[in-house]
Order: C-alpha cells, then structure tokens, then sequence
C-alpha cells in the first residue's frame, strides 16, 4: 500500500470522468493528482484546435464549469456566436465568448511550437489547478465512428448529429504512430503511483483511446500500482453521454458486467477493482468471475461531496 | 460629365476614409458606391487573418461601428479579452467578441480556399450593405513602418507601440508581385465611373498602398473619370491618425500642399480636384499652381449630415 503522499493517476474522458476527478483532487493533497486525458476527440474547427475533454476537465477542476448545461464554462456569452449565425457561420459546435480564447490561445501557442501538453499544463496553472493534465499523447489521434452507411468524425457525430446515428465501430486516426504521454511513462516508471483509477467515462471513445495507444495499457498493467475502474453504466443506463446507446448497438451488454467484459477482453489482466453501484450489485458474482475484484457503493455523482465520496471510496479500496 | 447612376469609385484607408465613404454611399444610388479599401494593414494575430480597414469600412456602412471609440463594434463585449489575459495571452490588439466572429469567418473561409474580395464580398452583403467593398489586391501586401532603428509591422506600430516611434519611411512587403483587384479593373475598364474620390485617409499607410499596387494609379488616371481628393489634412492637424507626425518626422510641410506635393510627386497627372478645408483657403494658389484644380469647402465631418454634405459637395464637383 502506497502512502497518501504518493501520486494518484486517473484516465478521464470529458464530462462524467471530470466528475470523479474532481472528486479524486477534493480528496488528494495538491499536486497529487495526475489525469490522463482522452485526446481522440480533438478537432480543428474555424482554425481553432480544440480539446473538449482537456477543457471540461480544466473547467470542471477549476470550477468554471457549467453544471447545468453540462459542458462549457459557466456565466458564459454568446456574442461571438450570434456573429458568426448572422455572417451563416459554422455554429453547430458551440463556442462561448471565454471558451474562445481557450482554444484562440491554445491554437496561437501549438502554432508557435509549444507541444500539447506543454500549453495543457500552463492552461491549468493559469487557472489555479494544481492537479495535473497530461493529454494522452502529443501526436494528433482523431477518433473516427463508424455508423451505418459512412464514418463521421467524432464531434459530428456527438454534436452535429447529436449521437443519432447507429453505430458499428470505431478507430483513431494516427493511433499506431502514437507514443504514450512521456511525463505519464516517467510517472510510471519513476515514482510509486499509489492507484490508477479508471473514470467513469465512455469505454469506447474516452478510455479506449487512451489504453489503445501502443505500450500504454501494457505500462498501466505493468506499473505496481493497482488499477480500479469506476462503472461509466448504472443500472443498465450511462450517467452521461452515449455509452449505454453504443453498448447496445454494438450488441454488448448494457450492463457493469458488459463493461467488465469489454475491458478484461481487450486489456487482459489490467483491472484489479471495478467499483459497481449498488443497484449492480447483483451483478458481483460473475464479475468476480472475470478475476476482478468487485466494491459496491452509491456510484451516481450529484452533488460535490457524492464525487468527494465516492473518490475516497474508491482511494480507500486500493489503500491509496 | 456622368450620369448620377455612374457607378463611383471611392480610394479608402479606415476611420478617416470610412467617414467620407459614408456620406458617399448615404448620397448615391444603392449599389453604386465602390470602395478600394488598403490591405497593408491586414494582419495575421492569434491566427486570425484580420483586416482592419476593410472591417472599419464594413462596420461604418452597415451602421454598426463604435463611433465613439473610433474603431470596433458599436455595444461590443470583452469577454473573450477578458478570458485571454488571464491567460496572459496577447490581448495589445482588443478584438470584441462579436468582432471576433468576423475574424473567425474570414480566416475560415480563406483556409478553404475563397479569395480576400469574396470574403470581404459576402461579409458587406450579411451585413446588408449595398456597396461595394474591394480589397486594393489579393495577395498579401504588408505595410512596415520604418523606424528610427528598427523597422514594425504596422499594427505593431500603429496599436502595440500607439503610433510614439519616429518615422523615417514605409515599405510594403509584397507589392511588387500583386495585382490591381481584377474587380476594380474591370469597372475601370468596362463602365464609365462617374468620379474617383480619393477618401481623406492617410496619404503614406493607407493611400499610397493602394496606388503602388503596380499599374493601379496608372488604370485610375488613365481612366475617363475625374480624380478627387479630399484632404487628410485641415489647419495642420490630421482628421485622424498619425498622418500629421508621420509628415512632420518626414518634413513633409504639415498642410494641404503638403498633402497635395506628396501625391503630384508620386503620382504626376492623377488628381484633377483637391478639396480643401476653409481653414486652409490661402493654400490655394500654390495647389492650383501644381495643376490640380482647388475647391474649398468645411470637411470636418462630425455628424452624419456633416458627412453628406462632403459627399454631396465633393460629387457635384465633378458632376457625378
């Protein structure tokens, strides 16, 4: 068991995984948290390069985020987007008058040579976070979902179209030439990471990506730390997003139990933990079965203390 | 002597120039009024292509521009400013959030491939103006201001540095390999323009720009139509900007004549009428002995009717 002081990694998507790392930095001294962010959804858009889940994680942390609406920052303007409507703009993705000089100051910075997760981490600083955000990778992985009849690259499908189509599949772009994260290798390998905690986000298109980048899992099942996952699916349903509408297109299970499956299938032997709700809690036995080790508690994230709750539960099954 | 629905083409920098371009498309026909507005001022911010004085001219003609501020949007918001200093982002040049749009759009539209005049073509109709608005060129041309020991990209000049180094000259990267804009070619070819206004823009930055596009003041002066200017200058004072310094750092005389030795010099044979202020009358005999015919009138424009009544005077000089 690592002591307290030891750092914590979490693989993290956007909205639903933003939830429990903020949870998990409530819980941790500052400093200690260390998030593993899904790039795949990434895209350029008006010019701008933007990184939805990186900012729901950085306004979410910082606490700009806006809860309501779930995405994007809160008290934010419109102006820039009423512009642009009136000029017949692009604006079905959505840009706030603040958001924008995020992406503004990001693109400006990539274009002057700075890496991805160099102008991640002083966005962070510059908001006040302490944890830190590492992108998954500094190559450009772009997630790609396969629907019935033609590809759409993943904001037109979540945004555009708004998760209608039906899904066969996914791939990620520029994924075979991607190397993991280099400060999440050394963290690996050079410290004793106390967890790693899997959030309950998306397993196909925020966590995939992220253990689907060569030597990444491998490492994550290699480092001595235990790695437990937090169920994305409650009682047969996605506390966010698509996943459960994807599960059962695809034709997996909609249930923890299809998430422990997909999982152990393609990762074999990286989880140690799969923290179910207890409304799943009779899915236990055949989890179990999978050779996971199974932890019931109230996994639905309402309030700030249900993520600080639910943070020290899953801290404390692993000793961390 | 043209008939009143002659097509008239009016040579614009930004404030200065847009004032008088106002009062012209107030006085003429809907669609008659033909802007040739400088590009060397455009650049290149936060990846951005923006471009000042075609966007002065667009938010002064659609009713839209801050005339208090003298420059921007009219009920503009800072959000996005706001956002980028504390991200200590480059914020020296203030872009409002609704002119942020405009900026958006049009770096949009070129990276897929539109032109600078169907860009600027479409901006001035969303915006429901019915002149014509036309970029001196297509290709990039940069305006540097020579400095006493070190040379600046004009906006560095004219916004970072607020116009404070001395001048010792300009040059514009690019001229010599860009085009006269076919458009305006074109109507100078093809229709019989009622009159040329040279707008009271800054002779050095925004005039001669347009005018050393190679073959462009030849096809003006060349052209049946008579050539007007206006005077930047009134009782030694600049209307607007820096083009007082900049005369004075040049000893170029800080008058009317001085305004109208600068374009005889450069541009032998194009200007057939100088309009000059009341306040500068005694001036008169030395311009007229340059060959270029004298016409006095107030040219302050304060108001909107000010700005009509300018138009109105200077139209009717050449008969248009």
């Amino acid at each position: 068991m690592a002591a307290a002081e030891s750092p914590v990694l979490a693989l993290s998507g956007g909205v639903g995984g933003a939830k429990l790392a903020l949870g998990l930095a409530d819980e941790l001294p500052p400093g200690k948290l260390h998030v593993v962010v899904n790039t795949g959804d990434d895209f350029s858009h008006l010019g701008l390069h933007i990184s939805p889940d990186i900012d729901t994680l950085i306004y979410t942390l910082s606490g700009n985020a806006n809860t309501t609406q779930g995405w994007g920052l809160e008290g934010e303007t419109w102006n820039a987007m009423d512009a642009l409507q009136r000029l017949e703009g692009e604006t079905w993705f959505r840009l706030g008058d603040r958001d924008l000089a995020t992406h503004l100051w990001r693109t400006d910075r990539l274009a002057q040579g700075d890496s991805l997760p160099q102008v991640t981490e002083k966005l962070a600083r510059q908001l006040g976070i302490t944890s830190h955000i590492h992108p998954m990778c500094t190559a450009a992985v772009r997630t790609t979902v396969h629907c019935e009849g033609r590809d759409l690259p993943f904001q037109h499908y979540f945004v555009k179209e708004q998760c209608a189509p039906v899904v066969t599949g996914f791939s990620f772009e520029g994924i075979a030439d991607a190397r993991p994260n280099e400060r999440v290798v050394a963290l690996l390998e050079g410290t004793a990471v106390a967890a790693i905690v899997v959030c309950p986000s998306n397993p196909f298109v925020s966590i995939d990506p992220i253990l689907q980048i060569p030597g990444m899992w491998q490492a994550l099942r290699d480092s001595r730390a235990p790695v437990v996952l937090v169920s994305p699916i409650v009682a047969g349903l996605a506390l966010k997003g698509p996943a459960a509408k994807m599960m059962a297109e695809l034709a997996v299970p909609v249930t923890a139990l299809g998430v422990a499956q997909h999982y152990c299938e393609h990762y074999p032997g990286l989880l140690d933990y799969f923290v179910i709700d207890e409304s799943d809690a009779t899915l236990a036995p055949q989890i179990t079965a999978l050779g996971v080790e199974v932890a019931v508690t109230n996994t639905v994230m309402k309030s700030r203390e249900d993520k600080q709750r639910l943070a020290r539960f899953t801290l404390s099954l692993v000793g961390a």
